[in-house]
């Protein structure tokens, strides 16, 4: 018997058993998952009164709310396709993404409409704009945006008339924020998304009596393919709007959190949190940890001063994300503690039905020493079927088979990956390779050091050379000089930065990586422009 | 991008992850992961050697042994069906089986050939015998089957050619035991076998710390399915060949086992085991169970002498099998003991991806309240593709997109089904249902009652009665009005057996499931023939 893979699955597994039991707490919002089924279905009964049709697109600009899951399970039981938007672009992002994705209806979050109206008039595809008002009276130029919780609570809690939707159909349009060029649409099917979430399940150990708390933005990557699995298990959803390092701590001992996912900015901002901490914060947490390697420091700290333990993950948006877990193997549980953090610092092994290889510039595997570096390349269920309308990037995306990731990577003998850089974002200083990512996690070793991002620059004598971008700590002090003799002691010196500029933040995208493109753009002139 | 779900993925992970880590002990065979994917490949070519190929048929009649996990893992890469077969039958059942999967290839283990050896002749199918001899010589009447070991360590190492295989194909032909009329061949597939791995993984907690027992057979439905899972997570699979409860504990201490699935007639025995336990016996045990729903009794006695967690599984060979899980919810955390064990001995609920309705005589759902009684239909991906040549038993089965169990059962207000009896084991007394499980749970309480099977036979008065077979204790005594007395304070009237006869065993499957129909056979004759 083949049934297709969908991602409401998992809801109805846990409307068969979990209808009672508490499902979903945001702000003030406390829902069962009885209740989080009907909100579904009224948003599939109301999607389906404004025309939206199998294959449609609706489009959601929202920071993170529970009415983001009235969407990730709705649409896939009309067929629709969910387009959650990054809520940190700019209006002529926002122009070009829907233009290019062609969403039938836009859901805005009040507040963020502002980011809209400017081009509104240019979205030609959007028959219906509708405003999450959130308890807000309308104001007046919300006159032409139809009310959310006005339409929802309309709308027939009863299940919609089931259709017939292949698990190769798209589910899922996520724009890629875009390191370069313009942002590329991923598309995710529900095959992908339902066995991304089954791995989610499995490596990190979700069960019933859990209480996740979302704490990375629910738009990338469908909230890291948490919700799913989330509901799958009848475990519990805590949705936090915005990161604050105090709500954050109230909330985890408030509802007891027993797991969450942190981007590495979010964890230095716990660790640097001055305030002492709630008594009955939660010390048996699990915390996935991803979108950037997050220096051992961080690990550490987390496991020694909290009793976190971190988990590790590894992916892209093209891959639903994950690709890989860093855990350690029964063996290395014995070893010194820096041994551990060692292991756990790197991105991890493949997980269920991933298959890896790290590759050097002729397609040959790297010997497996940690050492030699290659793109990785990954081959398996979760990797996208394409990018949206764009046959071009999709063929060089997924070459012969395999998708190539653009992260430059070694492997160990014990199967685990450590990323190097971005393909994109590593130095090549007088013919060598030079980590972007090995400089910047010595200089997080400076005690002076809040964040720092190493960059190639034009050099005359070596073609390029790393400069570092560096966030100072509060009221700390250090000078260039202090931190480039600081790496010169701790480094090869053709690794060392050659200047340092002090800025006050680091741009980001929204899934924590730094935007070096960004930061490089400064420094190179059309003449001196880098190839890649 | 979509890759063929199928189970060597599991292996390919370990092999990337877990080379070097120990995979399986055996009796004295201890494997590493590496040395279990040479075998496997060893296995592959051994096969192709001797022409199996896509689609074809190998047939194995081994007690547990580490062997068959050569077949799990090498049959899939070549697209051959693997034909685990129960080595419990008798030379009749091997003919039919075996003339009607037709398998090119027999894999027998030395001292089973004798019940081949009869009708080999009559094997048609078969081009080649091959023997499991473990180290003993070859005996003169053995001297034209294949020698196994020999064959598989001349074959190469490396990996086969790899062929598409698709996820729909069928990949292992499992004759079920047969309550009933002639064996049928239940085909699972790729897809099948995979998805049941994942849920077992996520249901049983699988991590790679963990070190399993195959204490069941390992021709059962692929070991439950568990062989997949356990290798997946790069855990450790150690295979016990036959049960025996000094041994079992023995072995239990010395590998440290956290994880066993156990019949329940072996839970019986493992109490029952009059012996000290090792001091090191592993304490905080998971137990699934599965095959009969356990009384209460052993549930708690697991708990309370040995500290182990039961999990109850329940499905069938022809959903690969699992369909459901008896956990706790969360807010049963609180329960009295006695609560909680009531809710573990029920079935449980769906697992991932199964969706389950209990139906009455018109198909309409049975209400909640957990007194209803209604046949199991299962919808998931799970379940089989159908019965091997047999399109009428298939479509008998697979009933307008649901699978037909012939299991009888409530459903309570929390999701939780609990099985009443077989469609065929109902007992109908004066138009009133008596379910022969309660009737049996109800003797199980008695002090002198070791085990108890209550059937339907037949009678003047009301058409059917209930009638007690009862195996008692060593040096427990009691008399057949003891035992319908004892019923008659605990059970309506119209429940309680009329009559018990005492017997020293009781016929079972392989799967520790009572053969009913076998113990009926006696007190039916032609003329009062069920009709069921």
């Amino acid at each position: 018997m083949v049934i297709p893979l969908n991602e409401t699955d998992f809801l109805k597994r846990a409307l068969a058993v979990y209808a009672d039991s508490e499902a979903v707490v945001c702000g003030d919002q406390r829902l069962t998952y009885g209740e989080l089924g009907q909100r579904v279905n009224r948003w599939a009964h109301m999607m389906s009164h404004l025309g939206l049709q199998k294959g449609d697109r609706v489009a959601l600009l929202l920071q993170n709310d529970h009415r983001i899951l009235d969407a990730f399970f709705g649409a896939p039981q009309l067929g629709a396709i969910s387009m959650p938007l990054n809520f940190r672009l700019v209006t002529s992002d926002y122009e070009y993404i829907l233009n290019h994705g062609e969403p039938k209806v836009l859901i805005v979050e009040s507040g963020l409409e502002s980011l809209i109206e400017p081009i509104r008039q240019k979205l030609t595809s959007i028959e219906h704009f509708i405003l999450v008002r959130e308890g807000s009276v309308a104001q007046d130029n919300e006159g032409d945006w139809l009310d959310y919780d006005s339409l929802l609570s309309e709308a027939s809690p009863d299940p919609v008339p089931s259709i017939e939707v292949d698990e190769n159909d798209v589910s899922a349009l996520l724009y890629t924020s875009g390191t370069t060029g313009n942002p590329k649409g991923v598309m995710l099917t529900h095959r992908n998304l339902y066995l991304n979430a089954m791995n989610s399940i499995i490596e990190f150990g979700l069960q019933n009596t859990d209480t996740f708390m979302q704490n990375t933005a629910m738009f990338h990557c469908n909230g890291w393919g948490l919700p799913y699995a989330v509901v799958g298990m009848g475990a519990k959803y805590v949705v936090l709007k915005k990161f604050d390092p105090a709500t954050v701590f109230e909330l985890m001992a408030r509802e007891q959190i027993s797991l969450t996912c942190l981007a590495p900015t979010m964890i230095g901002m716990l660790l640097n949190h001055p305030q002492s901490l709630p008594d009955d914060l939660p010390r048996a947490m699990r915390v996935g940890t991803a979108g950037s390697a997050p220096p051992q420091a961080l690990i550490s700290a987390l496991e020694e001063r909290f009793g976190w333990q971190v988990i590790q993950v590894y992916g892209l948006t093209e891959t639903s994300p994950f690709l890989t877990v860093s855990k350690l193997k029964p063996a290395m549980r014995d070893e010194k503690a820096e041994e551990r953090y060692r292991v756990l610092t790197k991105s991890g092994y493949p997980m269920l039905g991933v298959e890896l290889k790290v590759v050097d510039d002729r397609g040959e595997e790297v010997t497996p020493d940690g050492q030699q570096t290659g793109e990785v390349l990954a081959r398996s269920n979760v990797v996208m079927a394409g990018y949206w309308q764009d046959p071009e990037a999709t063929d060089q995306a997924l070459d012969q088979g395999w998708f190539h990731t653009g992260d430059i990577a070694t492997i160990d003998g014990d199967g685990y990956i450590e990323l190097v850089d971005r393909k994109k974002d590593l130095i090549i200083s007088g013919g060598e390779n030079v980590s972007s990512i090995e400089v910047e996690g010595t200089l997080y070793k400076h005690p002076a050091v809040l964040e720092a991002a190493v960059i190639a620059v034009p050099d005359d004598q070596w073609g390029e050379a790393p400069k570092a971008l560096v966030v100072l700590k509060t009221d700390a002090e250090a000078t260039e000089n202090d931190l480039v003799e600081f790496c010169r002691n701790n480094l090869a010196h053709y690794k060392c930065p050659k200047s340092v500029d002090f800025v006050d933040a680091l741009p980001r995208t929204s899934t924590g990586k730094v935007q070096k493109v960004r930061l490089r753009e400064k420094y190179w002139s059309e003449k001196s422009k880098r190839v890649q």
